[in-house]
């Protein structure tokens, strides 16, 4: 075997372990909670489905590689929930950081070209600044509120969300890039808002 | 909110329902089965990361396409193991038509364009016959190989699977788009057939 097929297969079985952390957003039952390696091949079909929603500049083929990455550094680091911490907790300087080194280490077992070349794509969307991070970063947005809404509430009970947190937080987001999508799916969730007095 | 948006998000929620379809297949760390959601995404992934293995006429944007949809008829039809009934039950007729017909369901809830796209897409990956097809299935091959060695044995235990079944089953095919490939994981398994004298 080449050496750089054997550190594609380290890379590939590495990856394997996204299966095992947990999100807050629940399956769509409700049964159990959703993982970050599902919840990733569920963006990167949005991106292919929602593509004719994406605005100019955006390439869909890279934001689907992009969403099939983006959350590999929770292998390191964990889910943290959007609404955690009142909403502190997801971008907090320490996490961020933690993130990085983990997306150094991860990527790292890549052949050289390769692991920066997917690094790169990361960082990418991270920065959340060109056209196709942008609509990547609103559909990770998008989903897991669909998600919520399927299961009957998901992770607004548990943290207590209110409407115009949830607009704060998450709606802003997907509007920056999918602001159609995020006109239908605000009216998709009012009536539960509504129904418990949260907005 | 416009039909289209209407049918894409129909389209995307129905496609949640995989996370529930369970794998003959272990995870990583051998605790519970593969989901065919998240399998899906470790073949996009796969076929990201092993882009430089594929033959020429591959396009791996599609070949990405059509990985992440190609198990979505399992939402009607349910995963037939490949070593169940001796290998039998996986290509049989009546198998072959009820993921026909899950297809034009699944996809006939998308606006009428994109639904036949991707039903195409769908189609010419079950045919196995452009380059992108070969490579895509050979990847849907090699995964579960590595998986179930990562895990121990997995369902080469449970289906008493011998090496020459396992090349005859899964080796051709994965020889056919990823000649290279098939020879390091062959190289890989062969210690764990030789330990239970299964050669
Ligand atoms: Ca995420």
């Amino acid at each position: 075997m080449t050496t750089r097929l054997e550190q594609q297969f380290a890379f590939l079985l590495e990856a394997e372990k996204l299966k095992s952390v947990t999100r807050a957003t629940p399956i769509h039952d409700g049964s159990r909670p959703e993982n970050s390696g599902e919840h990733s091949w569920s963006l990167a079909l949005y991106a292919l489905v929602l593509a004719d929603q994406a605005g100019h500049g955006v390439d869909i083929s890279r934001a689907i590689r992009m969403l099939l990455l983006h959350d590999l550094v929770e292998i390191d680091v964990g889910d943290v929930p959007i609404h955690a911490q009142g909403g502190a907790a997801h971008d907090a300087p320490a996490l961020l950081a933690a993130e990085a080194a983990a997306a150094e280490r991860i990527f790292g077992l890549l052949p050289e070209d390769q692991g920066a070349e997917l690094l790169a794509l990361w960082q990418e969307f991270e920065a959340n600044e060109t056209p196709t991070a942008v609509f990547a970063k609103s559909l990770d947005r998008t989903q897991p509120v669909l998600l919520n809404l399927r299961a009957g509430g998901g992770s607004w009970e548990e943290f207590n969300v209110t409407l115009p947190q949830l607009e704060a937080r998450v709606g802003a987001k997907i509007a920056r890039g999918l602001p159609e999508v995020w006109q239908a799916v605000r009216a998709r969730i009012l009536p539960w808002f509504a129904a418990r007095e949260r907005l």
